[in-house]
């Protein structure tokens, strides 16, 4: 262990030679690999008869909450796609119940969060969380997955990010405008600041929990940021997010992913982060060249893979070809599957991506 | 009629000298004006009780199609906030109907086209649109408000760009991710480009005849153009957008206004307009800095509008000094204001826009 890289990068406990020279965890280090790394957003989902079949049994939190399924989806999508990484299946709002927030999953309207917090007071009633007796659940799921993957598959836990987070609190559920986020944010600063101070300790002690608990990487999912502009988001998030960022065990890459970034990429990096998750509004070379020495994650459009495997092919090769077999490119969506993908066609971006050889940059 | 700028935007009949020299006009054409000009977007709308009041008698469609109530409540606006031009009241979908869409818009969803096009046989059922027969009551609207609003305000029409209108035939209505719009785009480029080149074809006839009835302005609204790849907009938008723009009578300012653009802006840039309109999302400096010599409109984020005056000035300060008091600013939101706003807020908005003096760039 006397590399400068891997000193830079100690290895955590959970964290096996094999698993370290997985081309994932090479890719999020900025080393070379021998074929581009991939694996997609949301990959245990709607779109999979196996993962239809479990929900058929169990809600989505109920899910979330059972271990051993939780973990069975998650390994199940990796040995069904053949993909390089795995990440653990839950949601990024379990941990708004332990914060004294009723959550309901709505068919129709998706995440629907009872109380929404409009006021200083409904902020100040948020309980601090006790991750280990709150959040038991997903570091469970994780030791089962960590135990049931194979031993060449890294794992990788996840967030939501402090502001992502915030919004689903404020709207109470999702929102086209963040009218009630962003009127929060403008007219009562403190309250705003206190809100993602709260969350962003939370989120410290729930990543570095799944971390201990045997993930070898981790996401955080700024998904809604994109609605902010660049100095909102430098006054009103980037401090948080980089409070969080900083606190991360050592030597765990942080995959840090948004949508609708492309005005918000620099100041994402300066949040912090080993890999930048970019969606399919920016191209991927002018993400790379913006970004510098930086690990790059994305970015085909979701809506690719309902075309047919030609399309697919030529997308995904241009993606490719942008990022010129530069190290530290890991392939993904944009954004997570949609529910009407053909698994087939997953399959053979899978196989393209793991075959193709792109142009140097 | 010799200076060099009016010989190269000609003027039209409609055209008084009054108008020719309001500070809209005069922004539009980048020259310097008194005062920073400011309308917004759907400021006839369900915040203004005026507007209420009309509604509670009418559809929103029958609004649109009673060319008197559309002009009476099109001309209120101006005058209960003193803006700076007038834009005639319609929705951007009243052309899908004579292409032989039906059109509804329901209380909880907003516009439903009940037999969206999801084939290459479905846009070979389109019709071509008689604009004259079709949608004369919306240039009937534009004469009635034009001899109703004070010789002074400029009146704007305006139409759905190319795709954002074929991407509501497409979904049957909003979308949040596109989906069947870009498989149409990805796994039928001639069915695509086919639907599009309709569209434009029936923009032309369209916005021009709203010239003719009287506007003295153009905006062209791809509200929704932020949700593809610059690579995509350059090849599936670009060409059809540019067909439209080179084809209004020459002379008509136009405004070219999408939200989510921050990776689209030279290229939209590229497809025309004299104004480029901008969303909260990128920052009006460095947009001016990438667009170089243009107009640019922009870009209050509309939840501004719901916190307190204090708030609303600090941040309409931040747009005008970004702004910098160069010529070709005009002022608006970056989206349409939010039903909740109070009129007093906007009132606020619009005193402090004409009286403050920005820094200089």
């Amino acid at each position: 262990m006397t590399s400068p890289c891997q000193s830079s990068y100690p290895q955590h406990p959970s964290m096996t030679d094999t698993l370290y020279h997985s081309p994932f965890l090479k890719a999020c280090r900025g080393e070379p690999t021998p074929y581009t790394p991939i694996w997609l957003m949301r990959q245990a989902g709607r779109y999979m008869e196996e993962y239809r079949q479990v929900r058929a049994k169990v809600s989505l939190l109920e899910l979330c909450k059972t271990p051993d399924l939780a973990a069975e989806v998650t390994i199940t999508a990796v040995e069904r796609l053949g993909v390089d990484a795995a990440i653990i299946f839950s949601d990024i709002l379990v941990l708004v119940e332990p914060m004294g927030v009723t959550l309901e999953f709505q068919k129709q309207r998706g995440p629907v969060l009872h109380t929404p917090l409009r006021s200083a007071s409904d902020i100040r009633k948020l309980r601090e969380v006790e991750v280990e007796e709150a959040l038991g659940f997903v570091f469970e799921a994780i030791r089962q997955a960590r135990a049931g993957l194979q031993p060449h598959i890294p794992l990788i836990g996840f967030a939501g990010a402090p502001f992502t987070i915030a919004s689903y609190l404020v709207e109470g559920g999702a929102s086209r405008n963040f009218e009630h986020t962003k009127t929060l944010m403008y007219q009562d600063p403190e309250s705003w600041h206190a809100l993602l101070s709260l969350i962003s300790r939370t989120l410290v002690a729930y990543l570095n929990g799944q971390v201990k608990a045997g993930a070898q990487a981790l996401q955080l999912f700024d998904s809604w940021v994109g609605c902010l502009s660049p100095s909102d988001y430098r006054e009103f998030v980037l401090p948080h997010t980089r409070f969080v960022l900083e606190r991360i065990i050592p030597g765990t890459p942080v995959i840090h992913f948004g949508t609708g970034t492309a005005a918000l990429l620099e100041l994402m990096r300066e949040a912090g982060g080993s890999v930048i998750g970019v969606d399919y509004r920016v191209e991927l070379d002018q993400a790379w060249k913006r970004l510098g020495a930086v690990g790059i994650q994305g970015n085909l459009d979701p809506c690719v893979l309902l075309a047919d495997r030609k399309v697919i092919e030529a997308r995904a090769k241009r993606v490719l070809d942008q990022a010129g077999g530069r190290p530290g490119h890991i392939f993904n969506l944009g954004h997570g599957i949609l529910p009407t993908t053909p698994v087939d066609n997953v399959l053979a971006l899978v196989d393209f991506v793991h075959t193709y050889q792109p142009r140097s940059a």
